[in-house]
């Protein structure tokens, strides 16, 4: 079912693996990509954003100027390795045994760039007069900051007349079997650092202070009591932790002046990081509590509601893959969630079983798999 | 109205002031009293009790066999100065200026003993053969610990046939005016410490965790939106103070394995300390929470209720002062606690304004008037 890939991708990977580029170093590995882009017939343009001691660089390449405009989104900067004695190899080494490639980055997602690269090459020495244009957004700021990475990128990108039409994010998305998940969708993330500011006093004299401790737990226990939604066709429940309470009392007699909290919430496409901060207000001001809020959002949900986009892809992994993708909106953040401001976009990859731990692998067979459907992902919408 | 006492409390307070017997140190303040009560016919009792490193000495004197049986209790240790420099005079001086005697302890309460020990000698001049039989009980350990005092002496006297009929704490309970309050009660104090134990996890999968703060929310919020009672005819209603809720956990998105309370409950005579305890373990299991529980009751309430040992006192302050006693049950704990658990106990003395503060003073009229209130007490209840 899956036809092989005259490129390769595992010496692709190799290559890219071989570059120490733990956040936000880049160490070479967009080198590496460009290289196999320009001959390509790839524009390729070096974007280097961030303050002096935080510099990242990203590569935008692209092949062609016409509509549909395909952008396949990726990073090529990895977690550090952690504890190195752990490690059956050197993580920067690319070694190959018994059909697996190993090395830091490997599925996440040194892995997937590969694949896509050795993809893209198949697909344009087949198909050289293709429609619409190709282009590859790749940053070297996911892992960590995401500040100066993909979402900087898309700036330039829109101020330059590159805003794609539908955007591939290649995190390895699969949950144990290659084609078996697609993410249409993340959901947001929102934290919130709260301060309810009492009266001190003394405990036996209650009417004489103002206990910030009742207050806060006043204002955090209808939040906590009820679900804030029962989920959504592609989504789970929003869910509300927190994940701090913090007083610093040591005297059980003192009500003490000042307490703290800390919340992080994840949510679905029901919500806007503004409306939940306005809910927490609302809490906050019905318990009546004198506070501070401070409420920092990571990532707005997204959802790319299956259509035209969504469908070509998932009719692109069942026929390569022979596994019908799921449409999932599982996990944490990703980089979609900066493109989905500006175009649908959907995350597929291969099986991310050892993502960020010790000994990170990826099969040689997968990756071949992987470069293939990809390939067949660029037929699906290009023709 | 007030009747001059031909023994002046004055230089016995300050016998007693010059014993810098700060909290457990004794420095010859019982001493004082010593002396002074065997020459009125007391047979006089020192019991040392405690630990190597925190000897008291308690004195106990009784003149006479038969009931009924009246006991004065006091204590000669004191809180510690403080800033010395803030200080006008040495704490320790005893020194009388413009009508005021200062010092450490001239309120609290070695003014209060002196008074009363004036009164006993003048009453006993008049009345040599009056009936029933007068006990003073008077501990270095009431300040701090408060475990080798009172507690320990009543324990002594129950198993030598000393229990009185009736208690006079002589701590200084004048709100403004001498004589304007008694207490004939106090509430009672619990402080628990409630560590609840959940399963750490990542905010985004509150599903694979158990968090410890939203089953202590859960727990407390009933416990503070409803007062536990509404008070009762002597008592305001008990109070529940969460004084402290800790996590230590500094990262948003891990949801932390435990959470920690603790809470200081004022309660009246409509509970135990028992039953709050068990009210806290249900409200724990009832939030479904893993737990661990440590409650320490620092003093149960008590309340002697009006009747002919209260009535008696409040007339003699009445005749002797011209005020009609308020019968309160307001403060702290005192060691009128432990007395309660043997006998009917109220508590009577000076205004305590400056009680534990730099500079605390006793104005020597009303150390006199108070002299002459307490042989009113005692003509009134011996005859």
């Amino acid at each position: 079912m899956i036809r092989a890939v005259s490129t390769d991708p595992v010496p692709i990977a190799q290559a890219l693996i071989r570059c120490p580029s733990v956040t936000p170093a880049d160490e070479g590995a967009l080198d590496v990509v460009q290289r196999l882009l320009e001959p390509l017939g790839f524009d390729c343009t070096r974007l280097v954003f961030g303050p002096e001691d935080y510099r990242v660089d990203n590569l935008f390449a692209r092949r062609g100027g016409e509509g549909p405009h395909v952008c396949y989104c990726g990073h090529t900067d990895v977690v550090p390795p952690g504890n190195l004695a752990a490690w059956t190899d050197d993580p920067f080494a690319g070694v190959v045994r018994d059909g697996v490639l190993y090395g830091r980055g490997a599925c996440d997602m040194k892995g997937g760039i590969a694949a896509f690269v050795a993809g893209l090459a198949d697909y344009l020495a087949v198909h050289p007069g293709h429609r619409g244009s190709i282009s590859l957004l790749i940053t070297g700021d996911e892992e960590a900051r995401s500040v100066d990475g993909t979402a900087r990128v898309l700036e330039w990108m829109a101020a330059n007349g590159h805003i794609p039409d539908m955007a591939l994010v290649g995190e390895p998305t699969s949950r144990s079997t290659l084609g078996d998940t697609i993410k249409i969708g993340r959901r947001g993330s929102l934290n919130a650092h709260i301060t309810v500011t009492g009266v001190q006093g003394h405990s036996a004299y209650p009417a004489k202070a103002d206990n910030p401790i009742h207050r806060l737990v006043a204002a955090l226990g209808p939040l906590l009591a009820a679900p804030l939604d029962n989920g959504s066709d592609f989504f789970p429940p929003t869910t509300l932790q927190v994940t701090g309470f913090d007083v610093g009392n040591t005297a059980t007699n003192v009500i003490p002046a000042v307490a703290k909290a800390m919340l992080n919430i994840r949510f679905n496409n029901h919500h806007t990081s503004a409306a939940l901060t306005e809910r927490l207000h609302a809490a906050l001001r019905a318990a009546g509590c004198s506070y501070d809020l401070v409420a920092e959002c990571s990532g707005e949900s997204f959802l790319t509601r299956p259509g035209p986009f969504v469908d070509a892809l998932s009719r692109a992994i069942e026929r390569s893959t022979g596994v019908v993708p799921a449409l999932d909106t599982g996990g944490g953040t990703s980089d979609a969630r900066f493109i989905a401001r500006y175009c649908p976009v959907a995350e597929f990859g291969a099986v991310g079983a050892t993502l960020h731990q010790v000994n990170e692998s990826a099969p040689v067979d997968e990756l071949r798999r992987l470069a293939g459907t990809y390939r067949e992902v660029l037929a699906e919408l290009l023709g």
